[in-house]
């Protein structure tokens, strides 16, 4: 029935273990180029499938890679792992996804259920595990990459930080919109440390800007919570001219709490949101946001990852900045 | 540092066996319940954590449940995932999400990486698969319950069903636009199975009803191919009085497509989605859609899975159909 590495071996003209080094992510190394191109052109011709599982056993590695993330439903994460995919399918390296909702317990069941031996690697958004929450994974000789916020340098520890500066970004909002005159500002935000670094960048350089400033705390990171807020907003007798979500996700919401209470966008209120997941550009009006670049995010973790599970690398962690940029569309 | 079995042994006055039993799922169901009470009341007085990677590999299983789903930048699935969650969290299981990105590849890799022993049930709805594929599964005792979108009955093999009956759903979703006097029809479509059983529910249906009718089909089933579907529906010169979208991503992307080619909702063109995913309520206008209970469906598709995998349930599968409903909102 299944095609078998002899079937392949015999079509390509090597020897069976030939066969069995080019289908290794590991053995294609020790191979020449055209060795390898022979086998895999065999394989393609007899539908030869591997049989993952059973090396990965042999090898006493699990060729999975486990991605943490704290909202599955905040579209940024699924375009996050989207990158990640990108990289590590070309070396055959499986993805699961956990998601801790953001709950502090969640984050360190991960950490019980990652470190017995099911995952190589893991890439992970955590909102509350500190670095000597990942010594037993270290221990175990699972490699981590981290999705930070802030500005990071590289640690003694094997751990490496890829981020964008949201401080800074959420200071590029604030000039953002008192440069362009709007000098009362609303935030919509909500729990946890994400929303509070962004927070803290745009109401410094609003108030250092003199600029008339009130925030609404949501419940929740979505949408709902981003109505609720933004009702709390223009609900005062001093509606805010213009409006700072600290996730996109929610800066659509806002927007829907002003078309539902008949205020229009940006003529009576302007919103900017943070992100710039997808559906940003489809909202209505079309969302001006920060820009994060999701997929390069998980690329580039996935990338030094893989520099330590196939590479070789074993030096102390490295912090890679990614760039944000403001992305104007109609909504301002 | 950490809190032992012993400790928790000494203040409940037990053994330091009826403490590792109490602290199983399985073991305690030969304790009496006095004794498990003392031994819980005396793990959360000391703040004992259970080593459940240890008991996982002592008892051989993985305390683990795979949820495959095709699509996880749908909100859909992570809303299913989360009504999974509800019900296994308390059952001690960890939930691993894999994205199959409705790919027959990434699909049948799933079921390589399953049979290796990383999860103890499988809950997935799968676009490709047929029943044969999940044998490997089967014989190495891996529950599994499907997510389907079609009337089925239970089976030989212990593969449980949850199902909305996707048909009779999109048949309902056209007699509701007839019934309210729109009598030209546009189908917003993509790739895929389920889309194919919407799209045939509901034209079959409009077709017999004497409506004019006209579908566009989409590259992607996301709001990227929602806009681009509709700009073709409205751009004929014989644009639609409603249009039936496959899902409400696309139902929004479609919304987006009206809006800015200066079409007003409902007035000129209606419009409804299928899922009735969260976004669906703060869509502009709030979306009329066929709403499917996605928590509901992940909580019976995890039920099943759990009288399998802890109730000793070893009978033939079972099949379960969950109800659809019409939620009217304005933007139709």
């Amino acid at each position: 029935m299944a095609v078998t590495q002899k079937q392949v071996a015999e079509l390509a003209k090597v020897s069976q273990a030939a066969v069995s080094l080019a289908l290794s992510p590991e053995g294609r190394k020790t191979l020449s180029p055209q060795t390898v191109d022979a086998v895999e052109a065999a394989a393609r011709a007899l539908g030869y499938r591997a049989n993952r599982a059973a090396q990965a056993l042999k090898s006493g590695r699990t060729l999975t890679i486990g991605c943490v993330v704290p909202d599955l439903t905040n579209p940024f994460y699924p375009s996050l792992i989207r990158g990640v995919r990108e990289v590590v399918e070309a070396h055959d390296y499986d993805i699961v996804i956990y998601d801790s909702e953001g709950s502090p317990d969640r984050e360190r069941r991960f950490i019980d259920w990652a470190q017995a031996g099911r995952v190589d690697g893991v890439i992970g958004a955590f909102f509350y595990l500190r670095v000597p929450d990942f010594l037993p994974l270290i221990d175990g000789g699972i490699s981590i990459s981290r999705i930070e916020i802030s500005k990071k340098v590289g640690g003694a520890l094997p751990i490496d930080n890829i981020y964008v500066d949201n401080h800074a970004a959420s200071i590029a909002a604030a000039d953002f919109l008192l440069d362009k005159g709007y000098e009362s500002l609303g935030i919509v935000s909500g729990p946890g440390e994400p929303s509070a670094v962004r927070v803290r960048g745009f109401e410094g350089r609003a108030k250092s800007r003199g600029a008339k400033i009130e925030t609404a705390m949501a419940k929740s990171l979505n949408e709902e919570g981003g109505f609720a807020a933004a009702c709390e907003l223009i609900g005062g007798s001093d509606r805010p001219r213009a409006i700072f979500a600290v996730n996109d996700y929610m800066a659509i919401g806002a927007l829907h709490a002003l078309h539902s209470n008949g205020v229009r966008v940006p003529d009576e209120v302007a919103v900017i949101g943070f992100d710039d997941i997808p559906v940003a550009s489809l909202a209505y009006p079309p969302l001006t946001t920060v820009s994060q670049p999701q997929a390069e995010i998980g690329r580039r973790a996935a990338q030094c990852l893989l520099s330590r599970l196939d590479g070789g690398e074993d030096g102390p962690g490295t912090a890679h900045e990614l760039a944000y940029r403001i992305v104007e569309r109609s909504s301002t």
